[in-house]
């Protein structure tokens, strides 16, 4: 069929998409959401379908940018369109919709078609779901992990061995990735470290970072800063290191679902080389996993999924229950966590958990007394030196002050209505008030902690101060905190949590962080 | 956020979608595929949004024509834009997600927003496929087809009792209800059939009768029918019976699955007020239902659904290995369902499966010996002089004949190379020449046997005639047929069937017909 071209100016998120009339889909034979070929010059797409009653008409093909770039033609050129096959991977989908186990060629196929964007948002939602609901074993994990790594770019660096660490995320405020690259690179070791922004959270490594440096960099250009410094935290966005996890994201974020948490980020970590990772899991109420033994299987798989890749994986199950240090928001943690490198604040968790996870890779590269190394080089200064030395190489200013560090100026502090202890802290709750107060887009915007769990607190005294950049957001994050306080203080023998009176929405609380 | 309303003019199929720039996406602390409220002058929408980077500027709000439609403005209106929770639906479908039981509530939230456009096709995608992959019970089954029905038309019929019949499909060729039908109706009894379109066969019920009148009748219209007939059938998709079925199959069909088989089904029975049910499931290699004992089991969820909807439902298992009668295609089926009820065709499987059919109809209804009565209704001539009355009810010529029926005139047909008999016929390879010759679009398309399973044929001899309407669709039926032959003759001994020489990708044939 010839079909004349109409330029739709709007982007498919980077499928292949055309809209034909509903008529000449049929006559066709294709139905919406089957695939055609299109040809001009010699030049050929294959582009899935939507079909319109309307606009546009009988004879006309209608094409997002994705198409129209592909193709090279002008608006008016006439197309040759003619009924495609779906792709071969459709069917291995298909397949694990039917809960059979996929071996590697296929999940290849899948994941090919994915990053060249060949399958259709119901496809690849299908696929993400039936991960979820059959599981996948750890042949498909490792199969996912190499076929991520194989399609994207690859990070390959002079140097051995490669060190590497990641936390699964869901505690707020978890700044230790400022502290750890600093402390292993200022040994010199190697830890090219590639992070990700706030998907559900306050903020994201990159978020942080970016406060004090530029993040956005290429990959010739994270090796340069690895060269010269031993260590860098970029953000990995710009390095399309396993593309197709980004895709994965997009459908997994609305579904409220995880299934891809370990293929996700040992791919990302394959990818830069890592030979000696350490995986932080963060446990208990309010984050991710809610017990010791979940804790404990989910390392079992990582350790064993590392193994499979040539990575020598340890664990670290830390406590999670509430945030890390005090500051939640961009600004204010990369402002808490500089004032810890330059020994200006005292954060005894922080210090501890980055410390911690720093020994555990010291000593796992052959050093000694890993933990006792890690604080020394934190409390001699060389390691803000390095965080320095660091900053400079990805352009920023290596002598930023935690004072120059610009944060909202709209503020409101709570304070306790009695005496008594911080019983616990919501994290879920904690986030969605700084999330609303502009964080990670403003920001200068998050939530500053004055008392954590089991301090003792007087009436009037402050609790913790919401930060804005803007009014409006302000008050948004002002009306979450009286519907729900995030923090509860009382007496330690008050037993009523709360009080269920009718039937609930169970709107559970969901991290998707990498 | 103010933004400006540029019209895109194209329609999203029903949802509400908005595109925004990215930067005005993430100022708002919307996701991708989250929502947004968008008011003006009073009204209001809640829509998904799409995001951009290049071709919708910051400041501005593209708007899809559901969008444009339920806010009744001119482009260069500003908008209210802010951001809206995920309605309450979204968090039962990630209960499924969970592998958790819903309760009725939470799936008439669910089908109410699916018929509201208020969800994604991520959203969407992912209950299907829970559904699919935790599967349903009958108390959830229960549950969907009330909400089916619920959000829908009903039809109401002043008589007593409504009778009904259905087949879960997967065999080509099935023009038993255009029997059926008559036969009930001649008989004085109601039996108001809606009928579907073919979704991946060569024709639906609505394609075949279409040939003889007009189908697309809308709920008043089909109710004036039966009053004058006691019998009709119009397609379903012109009445707007459990619309958020016709939502499902958009999305189960690209996935080749279809978890909601029965409350699918049965919601349509149950929206036109059926009382007593016949469903008839065909069975083995080449159908749905590969073995007796499938159907079995089947034929019991169909029952106890049916007493939970206070349906008296009885099922019949019928042979489904080959085609029922020699046509398949609409006009050639529909010539022969005619000739069959003039007495000017011998098609004895047809017969059969009608007589079959409407003789157990005709028992529930306390009738006695439901099988003679139909064929006695059937050789009289009373039910061709019904189904007249039907098609001039409907719209249609009551003095057609099967010559005036107008089938394609390229054809080809295919001769057998040996003596021999007809071993097999693969129904899925015959239903897509058929289709690459046009069926269902093309009316005059499709395949007519000449031999069935079990014939003698001759060297020479024809085994079967494709037709089509365009020379350039019979050359596709053809190329296909040379690659893969749907009906092998042979003697009764050879053993081989077919030799695997490398991994074959399994592409499996799924019928969805309902």
């Amino acid at each position: 069929m010839r079909l004349t071209a109409k330029f739709l100016g709007l982007e498919a998120g980077g499928k292949s998409v055309v809209v034909l009339n509903k008529e000449d889909a049929e006559e066709l034979g294709v139905p919406t959401l089957g695939r055609v070929k299109v040809r001009s010059n010699g030049k050929e797409v294959t582009a899935i379908i939507n079909t319109t009653t309307a606009l546009i008409d009988v004879g006309v093909i209608g094409l997002y940018d994705e198409v129209r770039r592909s193709l090279d033609i002008k608006e008016g050129d006439v197309l040759d369109v003619e009924i495609a096959p779906s792709p071969t991977s459709v069917y291995f989908i298909r397949n694990k919709l039917r809960g059979r186990k996929l071996t590697y060629e296929e999940i290849l196929e899948i994941i090919k078609d994915t990053v060249k964007g060949n399958l259709s948002e119901i496809e690849i939602a299908a696929f993400v779901t039936a991960l979820h609901s059959f599981g996948l074993d750890l042949d498909e994990a490792t199969s996912l992990s190499i076929a991520m790594v194989e399609t994207g770019n690859t990070l390959k660096l002079g140097r051995h061995p490669i060190l590497d660490k990641h936390s699964i995320g869901g505690v707020p405020g978890d700044k230790t990735t400022l502290l750890v690259v600093p402390i292993i690179a200022a040994c010199g070791l190697t830890i090219p470290k590639s992070s990700s922004r706030a998907i559900t959270s306050a903020a994201g490594t990159a978020d942080r970072a970016e406060v004090l440096m530029p993040v956005s960099l290429n990959l010739e250009e994270m090796g340069e800063v690895v060269e010269k410094t031993n260590g860098c935290i970029i953000w990995g966005g710009s390095l399309y290191l396993a593309p197709a996890d980004d895709i994965f994201v997009r459908i997994e974020h609305p579904l409220s679902i995880d299934p891809l948490l370990l293929p996700s980020i040992m791919s990302k970590k394959k990818a830069v080389g890592a030979e000696l990772l350490v995986v932080d899991i963060p446990c208990g109420r309010g984050t991710k996993v809610k017990t010791i033994g979940e804790a404990d299987l989910l390392a079992k798989d990582f350790i064993e999924l590392g193994r499979r890749l040539d990575i020598k994986v340890q664990c670290a199950v830390t406590y999670g229950e509430q945030p890390i240090g005090y500051a939640v928001g961009p600004a204010l943690e990369a402002r808490e966590a500089l004032s810890t490198l330059m020994g200006k604040a005292v954060v005894p968790d922080l210090v501890d958990k980055a410390t911690d996870i720093a020994g555990i890779l010291l000593n796992m590269s052959g050093r000694r007394n890993g933990k006792e190394l890690a604080v020394e080089v934190l409390k001699s200064g060389r390691a803000e030196r390095k965080l320095r030395e660091v900053i400079e190489a990805q352009g920023g200013d290596p002598e930023v002050n935690p004072s120059d560090i610009r944060v909202g100026d709209r503020r409101f502090t709570a304070r306790s209505d009695r005496d008594g202890y911080v019983l616990w802290i919501d994290n879920s709750s904690l986030v969605e008030v700084a999330r609303l107060a502009g964080a990670p887009k403003d920001k200068g915007a998050g939530v500053l902690l004055h008392k954590k769990i089991g301090d003792r607190v007087k009436e009037g005294e402050p609790l913790f101060t919401v930060y804005a950049e803007k009014s409006v957001k302000l008050q948004r994050a002002l009306d979450a905190l009286e519907e729900r306080m995030f923090l509860r203080t009382g007496d330690r023998m008050e037993m009523l949590i709360h009080e269920v009176k009718e039937r609930p929405v169970t709107k559970k609380a969901f991290m998707l962080e990498r």
